[in-house]
């Protein structure tokens, strides 16, 4: 079976087509600047030459039409015709309460996920054009929705609450959904199956630590906590975004400097984070190169984002009295040894013991990174939400026929 | 020597005095409704009877004074003259980055007072009216101002700033301050004491749970990290106060009730919390009784507050490195054997073993909770932030004559 992925953003796309006998990529790529006449697409066909295009695209269904020409196209495509994609798989990225699982996409489905829009303002109306350009340029093709809340769903109410008052709840479904799910579920599995474990009676705490990061407890497989909440602001501090923040901090700051709300969102999602502390740069790999060069703010930085990841680690172990397995995973969680290292040295306490030979390798595959002794055990798992999105697709759509 | 504690609020004041030959407290008492023309004051001669006068009180030095008579009365009175007052020490909440240790009170610190008012809105300006009433009342006596964010102070950069753009910082003091200073100071040095333990090298965890809570790490006697923050709002759920949030969710409240800083403010401060939860009540006692009751929302409600303390706690041990003293004080953490033992119940992988009946004794002293084998040792330490000030305010004066 061979399925497509589509991540579709506001103004671009990301996908991947994948042959699901051998779980094989056969090519993936991106089309950026949609809206523009000067879009750009990229594509990446498995052991042949990268390509890239300029033309002018100007709405998700063209998009779309361009992906799968590039996909037939008899020097740089994948496939003899695009009627041999069986399934498409999109990456959604809000299903509010109502889906703790990947979905066939119906149109009660796409309602749904309209609905939340107000939940995710940004992201789930571009899910949907792609769910429309879809259905529009392969009318026939089923399409299936992966969350990137439901593996949340499991979190009890005495976590997913926050402590305002309940008619908030009741009104807005003002809550805790958390985020990066499908990365959280796929390194849980992936950690129990290096380990050779059962989810039953684990205790995992998986880092998902990219541009954006979140923390999650796992407990029996299943997760119980996670750092990010309502919107991807809150929790770890991230490239761009501030996390945690002491919220009368934040509307001190509405008076003292006149924000509207938009202004302040702004602020604490674009303009914080490690950008904000180290006026250097949002991306962990030149705050590393600042740190290595002695750089204040660079250390400034790196010390704040390793102190607060480290803070949810701990507070996970309480949540779940105890901790099994550490995982990292994501382009920083998976490529700052660094990183690693000062969060593990300083969880001894947990039985954390880094095999410090192992944290320096840098490498694309599964690993574990303590040493023989640890009782917790340190994993690093490269993230693969789109092969995630497959196989969620590829079982859906197995039950259907 | 002889010390007037004074710890003035915007509308009531409370008062202790003590002989600091045996640190015995000679009366406490408070007025309220301060500004009211029926203004109660009560006032409590230690081993006489208690006392209340209902009057005209409209200002804080006519309340100082009726004290101050009060105190020197013929049959209620614990003085032959006030003149034997050699100090008054008072609670000033915030002291911003100016003091890290309690102060002889000049024009000078009150000027620095006057500048922290921006952060403590209600409290400050009430402090200062209570060093005004004194200066006037009795011109000659030396007060002290003890600070309830001095004692963490020595907090470093990584843990008191945000992860938000540094000229916010620069521009507002915009930062973790911390409160209950006082208190945390004052529990961890009893706890070492009751352990015979060195301030070197211990770690502490002290929990001042009462009306507002707040966690503190305590390293070689230090504060290191605590979970209140630039103001009282940030950390715990409280009686009536949220604690940590989604600050987007903040935002999204205010978009959709469409509220005003002030109303945002006051739904987060004064309707959040056990109220905003359970809508039973935001005293644990009556939360307790709901949840003995098995009433759905009151169980709720303490199951939240308990998970939340508990985060905050694996997350210190996480920021130490380790734990070995855990500390219950206040009005909850002091009287409420059920949310310690729910608590320390799920932190055996920390090693912490409650001795059971040991917990569920009521008791006004200080006492090990934990059982002998416990790695960790668990105390309730009944907090006295009144005698602390009047240490310090005796300290300072003897520093000075």
């Amino acid at each position: 079976m061979k399925i497509l992925v589509l991540n579709c953003g506001s103004s671009s796309l990301k996908y991947q087509v994948f042959n699901m006998d051998g779980e094989t990529v056969l090519a993936n790529g991106k089309v950026e600047r949609i809206g523009m006449e000067d879009a750009i697409l990229t594509h990446e066909p498995t052991g042949k030459q990268k390509v890239k295009k300029v033309s002018e695209i100007y709405e998700h269904k063209t998009a779309i039409k361009s992906v799968l020409e590039t996909l037939i196209d008899k020097s740089d495509g994948v496939l003899a015709d695009y009627s041999e994609i069986q399934a498409v798989g999109h990456r959604v990225v809000h299903g509010g309460e109502s889906f703790s699982d990947s979905v066939l996409i119906t149109p009660e489905v796409e309602d749904a996920i309209r609905k939340c829009i107000d939940l995710a303002p940004l992201h789930n109306p571009a899910n949907l054009l792609g769910i429309d350009a879809v259905k529009e340029v392969m009318p026939t093709t089923p399409q299936v929705a992966v969350f990137d809340t439901a593996f949340h769903q499991t979190m009890d109410k005495k976590t997913f609450l926050y402590p305002i008052p309940m008619e908030q709840y009741k009104k807005y479904k003002i809550r805790r959904y958390g985020f990066h799910g499908t990365s959280h579920k796929y390194v849980a599995e992936k950690a129990l199956d290096v380990l050779n474990l059962s989810a039953n009676g684990s205790k995992i705490v998986s880092c998902h630590i990219g541009n954006g990061g979140s923390v999650t407890a796992i407990k029996d497989g299943k997760s119980v906590d996670t750092s990010m909440g309502m919107t991807p602001l809150e929790g770890l501090m991230m490239g761009t975004r501030s996390g945690d923040i002491d919220p009368a901090a934040v509307l001190y700051i509405m008076n003292k400097e006149e924000l509207t709300l938009q202004e302040i969102n702004s602020m604490l999602n674009k303009h914080s984070g490690l950008i904000g502390i180290s006026g250097i740069s949002s991306d962990m790999r030149e705050i590393e190169d600042g740190l290595l060069a002695n750089n204040e703010s660079a250390t400034l930085a790196f010390n704040m984002y390793e102190y607060r990841i480290r803070k949810y680690i701990g507070a996970y172990a309480a949540a779940m009295n105890g901790l099994d397995v550490l995982i990292f995973t994501a382009g920083v969680g998976e490529n700052s040894p660094i990183l690693r290292k000062q969060i593990c040295d300083n969880l001894s306490y947990l039985g954390v013991e880094l095999d410090n030979e192992k944290n320096d390798v840098f490498a694309k595959h599964d690993r574990v990174i303590s040493s023989e002794n640890s009782r917790v055990k340190v994993l690093v798992i490269p993230t693969n939400e789109e092969l995630m999105i497959a196989r969620d697709t590829q079982n859906i759509i197995g039950n259907q026929t």
